[in-house]
């Protein structure tokens, strides 16, 4: 079992060389241990999926006690380096932030996802405060000797004001900017389309997160085009749950099972999706 | 909002009259959403896909504490009437075990399944325990105004001594005596094949549920039997993790989204499963 340094260090590399990394979101433990069963080289947790699995909309109305509770039972379930989507930092100021990247540290996860949306506005954070919060991240980091590998998210593609021009564009400079504080990989949330993505790996020419989409390049374009990471986000969720609804009508409806039945996997299977894997 | 007596009172008239009852048992709030918006009348939770969701293998390895929380989180999320599997009921003696069905129902559950199977030794409990848990758990629903509804589950088919039929006709014994002790339903756990599944019923003469697996009579086949609840058990728990092992399959080794894609709900739609059904 590597030490949460080592993870760290090994997560961090995995944006740095080899091949793109592929990061499936899990929302509880047998989603957390089935994708390190499948072979995925590191796991982050879905904000969306995890929360609403515990009865809440996505956001920050979960309590961080019970989001930090949720992150340590995967933590402790995977020995994969884990990162935890903590949305815009459970906090108004920097140091609330930090705080919350503490307390997930603590809780087994080695890397983050940090957002520039303040969901009670449903507007951007400065840029400075988004700074200064990677930066106190980065020395927090160095303090409890474990290199925090820092995702920094904008959502500017969304949320800034103005045409798509404005909107990009903002998106890009506070990209820029989070590369020069020493973020590890920047995630400009909504960039999905094939150009797009093309122009804003070769000017910010850095890591950058894309996420699973209808729509989005194959993971062999992405790899070409230079983007270092690409997450399922709420993607496997919306999938699991799409399932369910399907098995909900043909169960009702025709009264057969093929969908109960299909791929599915054994009590066997099952339980052990609770337990350590087996190596 | 109906009451939970209310509540009680119409999932046991689901075992009597009306068509066969279709039990899909949940692990989480989404997936009991889920199951309420597809029109099913009431929802059970699955012990061990609630239980691996949180990290711990079925049986009773999790605390009673942390299973009562996970029912409430469900209960408080859906209108629908709420069963809730409690293994063999947390508990050595009956006394405890109605301690720990009183609990469920202040967690907002009004139905309850109770094997007589024994975690800690593989061996079945002594028929006179689960007769003197049934009247107790009818006397306390009495006490308190929640006629809870049992279904009294027997493992005698599978972990009875002797050959096929001997196990069969311990289950047999034990549901006789469970339907004459005044349960609602008995659940001959392991019962799926057809001339079994109709033997059963007509010296029973009373509700039984069967599980779906492979190899169960289609649900018409099953009603003309004489059957009155079909439940899901974690089957649907075993097909949402087929279809995330699927996925990875699909996203390591091919690098595109299909089957990430296919049937997946939007983001709106899984936020709304994190909230009251709007009626």
């Amino acid at each position: 079992m590597k030490s949460q340094a080592e993870k760290a260090d090994y997560f961090r590399s995995l944006h740095k060389e080899g091949p793109i990394l592929i990061l499936p979101n899990a929302w509880d433990v047998p989603s957390a241990r089935s994708f390190e069963n499948s072979g995925f080289p590191a796991i982050a947790t879905t904000s969306a999926g995890l929360m609403v699995s515990l009865g809440y909309p996505d956001g920050e109305s979960i309590e961080k006690k019970e989001m930090l509770i949720a992150v340590r039972r995967i933590a402790r379930a995977i020995s994969l380096p884990l990162s935890a989507d903590i949305v815009a930092g459970f906090g108004r100021t920097a140091d609330d932030v930090v705080q919350s990247v503490r307390e997930v540290i603590d809780a087994g996860a080695i890397g983050v996802n940090i957002e520039d949306l303040d969901h009670s506005t449903g507007k951007l954070y400065p840029l400075e405060r988004q700074l200064d919060i990677i930066r106190k991240v980065k020395a927090m980091g160095e303090s409890i000797g474990v290199p925090v590998v820092i995702n920094a998210r904008t959502d500017a593609l969304r949320h800034f004001g103005g045409d798509e021009r404005a909107k990009f564009e903002e998106a890009l400079h506070r990209a820029l900017a989070f590369r020069d504080a020493e973020a590890d990989c920047v995630y400009p949330m909504g960039l999905t389309e094939y150009s797009a993505i093309s122009n804003f790996v070769k000017i910010l020419d850095f890591p950058i997160n894309v996420m699973i989409r209808k729509g989005l390049p194959l993971i062999s374009i992405l790899s070409s085009l230079g983007v270092r990471r690409v997450s399922f986000g709420p993607a496997a969720m919306y999938a699991a749950m799409g399932l369910l609804k399907k098995i909900g009508r043909e169960v009702l409806d025709a009264g057969t099972y093929d969908s109960l039945l299909e791929n599915a996997i054994s009590f066997e299977e099952l339980n052990a999706l609770a337990l350590p894997r087996k190596s």
